[in-house]
């Protein structure tokens, strides 16, 4: 299945796509005026708190919505809707992996890529949706970065997760363009500040349920900027798999539902180009992940 | 005003200390109750986002108590309550700021402290409270490290702050313990991981109010362990100030209510001696900063 958030008349909300149809089915909607079922999670945090009883629950207000008198009422069109990211604000900072695929790492003038898990954090403050145009922060910086991942979305709080147990922890999957100011990168030592811009964090345009992926380590990821392919990878590069990205950081810290991990960008970014070429005004970017969507944004 | 968050019949509450008494008033019961404001927040991070006019409120609760039939009822003994940190959680991670002291700088191998801002955070599942028993982690870490540290508590959402006008966005301060796993600080590169190990970030004991630290730039910090001292500074001695902080993060980050900043520490640290000496199961860590209080918990 896959999830989308958006504001309908002020109020955060969430739901299916309308198969074959540009719309979203209002869940929240659905329970309030049918009634179908004992309880409905009223955020998404919560609904991916229950793992694979929210895909089924949403599943039977659907299933309600159609055979009742007034389905069209339960749709929102895209035309009425404003997206937000699927995760509209994760209950911690974004969890980001550095390095996680040997060319990128080279690119970024490291000999391999590193042994050890390099993770740093976006503030939930950068989050933004698919669609949005985003800050290019001419006063901050000169040297705005895209970088395509595939992001990975925590159902479960977990702690010293077995790497096969894993998957269990795992509610779905997104995709995330880790932007950041290279030169703040540089200056700041830690990466932190360089990497929480506002805007500086979209993920989507929707969370897809893991049972829709079967192997998250055969995806290609393609970046194009103004249609022109800049990164052409696939997640089954990752040094790290996401297995052991969930497992190694739950060794350190408590996850929780609604997290988000960014599991690191394949080779191609705009500092790895001779010589480097960063973002401005007017440019697109669009990464596309197979199984998941393209998420787009224009900058300005 | 000295504020505390505690936990009482299972539920989260906050309130300031009864003067001359151990105890607390429970102010949210006293509102229900009495029904004394057209309307009181039920979270601190409500009440902080209110500014001043919180401790208004909280005045005019802790009156109309004290002239109530049963004013013993709206105070909670220290004995029947479990203390929290006085943030219990921040909205995003915290934000922390390293090497902000010359002679910690140099005690960790530098020849200065950086000329640019070094900013990491730790998760907010690593906060504890004031008197917590905290894992010394010895599967996790070998170099369990302690990092005395004035914490500045964030009262309004702010970006491009100035730094004259910082402190009308701070809505009080508080001490922080930043434990540190030195060995996964160093092997990780970037510090997130060593820095928020579960318990790993005691807050308290209160969030004492900006009107009562007119100075917050001459403080004397003082960590002891087991009854030795081991960092005895000043606030004074930050590399970048409390304002220079708030005002630098504000340019990159937006800041919101309860947001917590942590603004280095003094000299001092284990890591720092020689040879080093880290803390270890039994030890008992002490924080104190003057107009603020005393920070402690011992390790298990």
């Amino acid at each position: 299945m896959k999830i989308l958030s958006f504001k309908f008349n002020g109020e955060v909300k969430f739901g299916p796509k309308v198969k074959k149809e540009e719309a979203v089915w209002d869940v929240v909607a659905i329970q309030e005026e049918l009634n179908v079922l004992p309880s409905f999670p009223a955020n998404i945090i919560d609904g991916v708190a229950l793992g694979f009883d929210f895909v089924e629950k949403i599943r039977k207000l659907v299933e309600a919505a159609k055979n009742s008198d007034n389905v069209e009422s339960f749709k929102r069109a895209f035309t009425e809707i404003e997206w937000l990211s699927p995760i509209p604000r994760t209950p911690k900072n974004i969890l980001c992996i550095g390095k996680n695929y040997d060319e990128h790492a080279k690119e970024m003038g490291a000999t391999a890529a590193p042994t050890d898990l390099v993770v740093f954090t976006k503030s939930p403050t950068s989050i933004a949706a698919d669609g949005q145009v985003l800050p290019i922060h001419t006063s901050e910086t000169d040297s705005l970065d895209y970088e395509g991942e595939l992001a990975v979305v925590i159902g479960k709080v977990g702690k010293n997760i077995a790497k096969n147990q894993a998957l269990d922890y795992i509610f779905g999957y997104t995709i995330a363009n880790d932007i950041t100011a290279r030169d703040l990168q540089d200056r700041h030592k830690q990466y932190f500040l360089g990497k929480s811009l506002d805007g500086s964090c979209p993920l989507g345009p929707y969370v897809v349920t893991k049972d829709e992926i079967p192997n998250p380590q055969n995806l290609t990821i393609v970046t194009k900027v103004n249609g022109a392919i800049r990164q052409n990878g696939s997640t089954k590069d990752m040094v790290f798999s996401v297995e052991e990205l969930v497992s190694i950081l739950s060794q350190y810290v408590t996850l929780e539902p609604g997290d988000v991990i960014l599991t690191g960008t394949p080779a191609g970014v705009g500092k790895g180009m001779t010589p480097p070429v960063y973002l401005k005004a007017g440019d697109e970017v669009k990464i596309s992940i197979e199984g998941i969507g393209t998420l787009s944004n224009k900058f300005e």
